[in-house]
Parts: C-alpha cells; structure tokens; sequence
C-alpha cells in the first residue's frame, strides 16, 4: 500500500474536525450569524454547513434565534435565522485527586475558570471515595456561588498516577460519569499542570515546554511543538523515574535510584534527619529553608542539582524553549531554580545558544484542576479507550 | 483575549490545509474524477473546490483531462473533465551529506523511492562542496536511470550537526537551491533516518518512537503522537549529548560527559586499544566484534549498557512504544540490543507493563536521504525561515 492512502480516512476526519472547528471560531470571535454568513466566512457547502450547524445544535454546543427558530411562518423580510454560541454551554468541570486535597476548577464557555475550591482527601481514601469527595465539592461550591450544572459539559480528572493503575480511572471516571452524566476524561495530574502552566500560566505562549513538579512526588510533562506529549500508553513525561543511580535502591516502579526517590520530599527529610534537624513535613520544610537553615539549604541544593543534572538531559533531548518548575519547592525560587539553571548551562548543550529559561510555576495547587479543564480544551488525540493496560 | 479568540486565523488555516489535503488524498485513492464527484466526496463547497483546485492545477500537483481541456467546443453528452495527480509532478530528492559520505534518494509523486546514489565525500569538504558533489551524483544516477528533472518538486537535506552550525544549513541549502531551482528543506540527519524509519521502516506505523543513531557521533530523533519532535531550535533528540558523567572531560558541545564522547567509535577504538587491540576503523570494529574478539566485545557491550541507561531515561519520559536502534553499531545485532534491552527492562519504569520493543534500524545507511524526503511527505510545521541561531 503506498503511504497516501491510509491516510485518506484520517484526512477526511481532520476535515470534518477543521470544519466544526472553523465554524466555532468564527462564532466566537465574530458572535451570532446567519447560515449565509456563515456560508461565505468558511467557505463550506450549503449542505456541509447545514449538517456541521445539526450537529452542533444536537450537541447544544450552538443554538439560534430569529426567524426559523420562533416558530413564526417564514416570508419574505424575515431576517434570517442567527446562529449563536450557547451562552449556557460548555461548563467545565475539572477534578484533582491529589495524595492529600481534591480541588475542583470550573470554568465557563469562554474557557475562564469562575470557580475554585479544596477539601483535605482522609489519607486511606481510594480513588471511588475521593471520587465521592469531589462531586461533594462541586455541589457546594455550585450552591455557594449560584452556578447552575444544567450546561455541563464535560468533567476531566487529573489522578496521581505513577504506575499500576489501570483501574484506578476508570474508577474514579465512573463514579463521576455517573454524578454528573458526562463525558469524564482523566490523565495524570503532573501532565495536566503542565498543559494548565501552556493554557494560562507561566509557559502561556510557549510552543515547547519541559514542565517538572516537584514535591513529595517527583512528575513532569513535555509540551513540543504545542502538543502535550502522551506516549505510546499515555505515561510521557515521568520525569521522576529516570534513574539517576542504577546501583542505587529499589523504587516501588520497580526500577533502581529513581530521581523521585532521591529528591522527594520523604528523601529530603530523611536527608535533613541525618544532618540533626527533624522536620515533619513540606510546610515544616519550606519554611525551614525559606529561615536558610544551613542543613537545610545545603540538601535542598544539592537534590536541585540532581534535578538539573536529569533537567539538561531531558533539555538536550527535547530542546524546549522555556523549563517550569512547580510543585511545593518551586515556591523557594531561586534556591531550587539557581541550581537548576547552572546544571543546564553547564550540561545542555553549552555551546549552543539555545539554553531554555528555567522559570517557577505561575498556577499554584490549583493547576492539576486546572490542566483537566485545558485538556478538554486542547485539540488532544482522545486516550484510547476502554481499560488502559498501564499506569496514568 | 479569550484563549479561543487567537485561535481563528489558525482554525482557517487548517481548514484550508484539510480542504486540499481531503482532494489529494482521495484522487490519490480513487484516482481521477470529476469535479462533481470531488465535492460530492469532500463535502465542499463548489466555490471552495474549483478553487482549491486551481491552486493546485498552477502548483503543477493535479491536471486536468477530457472535455473541459481539450480545447474543444463543450457541449451536451460530453464528459466532464476529469481532475487527476499529476504523474510528472512530485518528483522528490533527499540528499544526506554525511561526515564521510554523501547520498542521494530519489522518490517518485507516489512516495516510493525509485533511486539511491552514494559517493565519498573528501574528508576537508565543507557543506558547499558537499553540495556541489551531491548535486553531481543527482545529475548523474538521473542520466544512468531516465530520469527527468523536470518534474522536480523539492529536494531535503540532512546535515550532521550537532552545534555551531547557522550558516552551514544556508550554504548548503543555497546550493542546492541555485542548481535545481526548488524549494529546498534542511533538517539534522539522525532526525531525518527517525523520519523514515516511521515512514518506511522498522518504525512504521508507530506512533511513538524513539530512534538512537550510534556510528561515530551518537544521535537520535523522537517521534511522538506520529509527529517528529522538532523542539524549540529545531534540535529535539540529541541523545548523544545527554551527559552520563557532569564531572567528566570536556565535550565539543561545551558540556561534559556526553554519551557520544563515552560510546561514539572514536572512544570505542580507543578503550579497545588500552585492552591491547587495535582497530582502524568503524568496519574493522564492526568486524572484529562479529568475531567476538573478547576485548572488542566487553567494550562494545559495556558501551551498549551505558547507551541502555540513558534510553531508559529516555523512555520514562517519552513512553515511546519503539525503540530503533540505527548507526553502523547497530548491525551487531543482539550483541548491542540485548544490554539496551536489560537496562530498559531494569530501569524504564518496570513495575509497568509497557516496556517498549527494541529493534534494530530497517533502512540501512540510505536512511537519511530518505528522511530528506520523507519531511517533505509529512506535515511538518515548517522551521522558522531565516538563518536559524542555533544548532542544526
């Protein structure tokens, strides 16, 4: 079979998406027309047009108003009929898991984020009860904030995911499926921050993008060419299981001297520990370093480099223009991101000019709840479905 | 700005790309057809498709046969004119000019490549002279086959490139341009043999790939999602200077500790010759290896465990479903794949069930001119035009 082919059933697919498309963007960046305009402004077919116009109106995506739609008898004068975005559609509803808060974000047709909130998750919960958890919130920030969920859309949910859980999704994804009566999709929460940090933060405008969070876990996700990256299972971006010591101990991916276990904050605490100062956990740890602690300082500099030696390969590899550091260290700026800046210029292909920016985090904790909003935003090639035989 | 306003111009844009793309793929599929036909199988509009398809009639990709291009009168019962791919049109050419070698691909409008040329290049040789001899040996296997140049529609180009290298993609390009009068594309020749791999290779049909070239330098090319990663400078999968030892001497590249420096076949002779065996060259190692001659053998398989270890990083980041091993050192076969093997298999998030296929490169050393053409075949976001600041 010569290459052309295949491709045939894909282009005509990506067709009727550019249409659908086109016709949305011309709605919403010129507001209501009529089937006419809408003719000339795409270039469609009558009956293409009218089609693409069904189905949108099916999905309550566009509705009209005027004279076909008032149920008056059509004559000559009438205006036409008006096509319209759905002022009450597309709600979004995005959802985070996280190993210790669920926050929930909402956010409106004109893709803002109108609401968000956060609830402590029992540390033994698994994914159905913080599931449960999560549509609990969202009733009550609804009821708080008088948003009505007749014109929701969809639901994504970020899950913390390393490994193992091919059924942990499809478990939460039911349980909200089931709450809200949508599409749920779900994808792991470090990569929906990334794509948060591309859609509004601090990677906004940014085409190539090496995002890494960095707390009690250690992720990552990789924007390239302004696609979030998702890998032959959906798993790209496990920054936190690159091996930086092949000897060294066994992590629970199965795997040998994972970054994670040796820069998370179990890691650094136990580190700390051993210097004669006990910490009892992240607050207690930013703060200390924030205070300089001199034991304190000198673990967290020396796991930044670390992150930076893995940093200036993925750099070398995937040649993003801008790094964004999230997740609980990156609120210590410089003391983590100095690191990694001199790792990566030291390391990244020096004598090129094409050293990234190495930036913190714009979004704060809410961008994983975020990022599931982004990601029914973005054009992304849908996860296959059905139970994936892997990790998030 | 709404984040969907911005995105208008862009939505048309495909739109238009997705129109002509749905016309060729189906004449490409179904043959030729009338023009009716053509709106009744895309779904255009009348408007829309005569003009697409005068762009491509000027553009020289279609022509046109029966009533309406004979020249005679139209009239009732004639037959409408039939729109077909232009047979003579397309005509592709991928050059690769290597470190000791330049070669030729030719492929034909069906994306089949129909020649491939070799010639030493002098080893002072610079990308303009470089240039001057592939443009010979173009002009020459078209004399030896038939072929005709008139049909010429762009001719790619693969560059060894590591850094430092904004003028030499011009002068190459320049020349090639001045001596066949096309458009003229550029791109790094380990990312190009990626290309074509997935096109015509040991990659194809996957969607998420990761190609390692290990010869004398070390080099790769990621593809994910189906699209090759360009990166923010065009210069996405330098495997080859992920540094495996931050203490280690001096790369060319300004970094230390690369893998090239550790595992590219200079530093194999030369860890061969301190065990007391002398080798010449990549052909004598290749040789001596096959023989199993010990100390060869330990050197190589510790290079390919090392090679391992970074493709494991590499992995956890990219969940590639394929890793292709390509470059003179992978025509040992096991004796390389197997330590690359191992270690993704110990190291790339094993707890996992998606630990990728390791093969070895399909398309030989013509790999990179293929690739030359095959980045023409896809769609590809075009680099940035100009003289680029960076690396190849």
């Amino acid at each position: 079979m010569l290459p052309g082919m295949e491709k045939r059933a894909d282009a005509l697919q990506r067709l009727r998406k550019a249409h659908e498309e086109a016709v949305l963007a011309v709605l919403r960046s010129e507001g209501p027309m009529s089937r006419t305009e809408l003719i000339k402004r795409t270039g469609l077919s009558r009956t293409t047009l009218f089609a693409i116009i069904s189905e949108l109106m099916e999905r309550g995506a566009v509705i009209e108003s005027g004279a076909e739609g008032d149920g008056r008898p059509r004559g000559p004068g009438r205006p036409a009929a008006q096509v319209s975005l759905n002022p009450g559609a597309g709600l979004l509803i995005g959802v985070d898991l996280g190993r210790r808060r669920i926050r929930v974000a909402i956010a409106n047709v004109a893709q803002q984020v109108i609401a968000t909130a956060v609830d402590d998750s029992p540390p033994d919960a698994d994914e159905s009860e913080q599931a449960d958890l999560a549509v609990a919130l969202v009733h009550k920030i609804c009821e708080d904030r008088g948003i009505g969920l007749g014109a929701l859309e969809a639901v994504g949910i970020g899950l913390v995911g390393v490994m193992d859980a091919p059924d942990r999704r499809w478990r939460a994804a039911e349980r909200l499926e089931a709450a809200f009566g949508t599409r749920v999709e779900a994808d792991n929460n470090a990569r929906l921050a990334a794509l948060a940090e591309q859609t509004w933060g601090a990677a906004r405008s940014a085409e190539d993008v090496v995002y890494v969070r960095w707390s009690v876990g250690v992720g990552g996700g990789f924007i390239s060419g302004g696609r979030l990256l998702r890998g032959a299972h959906g798993a790209a971006g496990e920054l936190g299981h690159v091996s930086v010591d092949p000897a060294g101990p066994r992590c629970h991916c199965g795997g040998r001297g994972c970054l994670e276990q040796g820069i998370g904050v179990p890691a650094l605490l136990e580190a700390i520990a051993s210097r004669g100062v006990r910490l009892t956990g992240t607050d207690d740890l930013l703060e200390a370093a924030q205070a300089r602690t001199s034991a304190v300082t000198t673990v967290v500099v020396k796991a930044a480099r670390t992150l930076g030696r893995v940093l200036a390969g993925t750099v070398a590899q995937l040649d993003p223009q801008r790094v964004v550091v999230g997740g609980d260290l990156a609120l210590l700026g410089g003391l983590v991101l100095d690191p990694i800046r001199s790792a990566l210029s030291e390391l990244a292909l020096p004598g090129t000019r094409r050293t990234p920016d190495v930036v913190p985090a714009d979004l704060g904790p809410a961008a994983s709840a975020m990022g599931a909003i982004a990601l029914m935003l973005k054009e992304q090639d849908p996860l296959p479905p059905g139970p994936n035989p892997t990790n998030l």
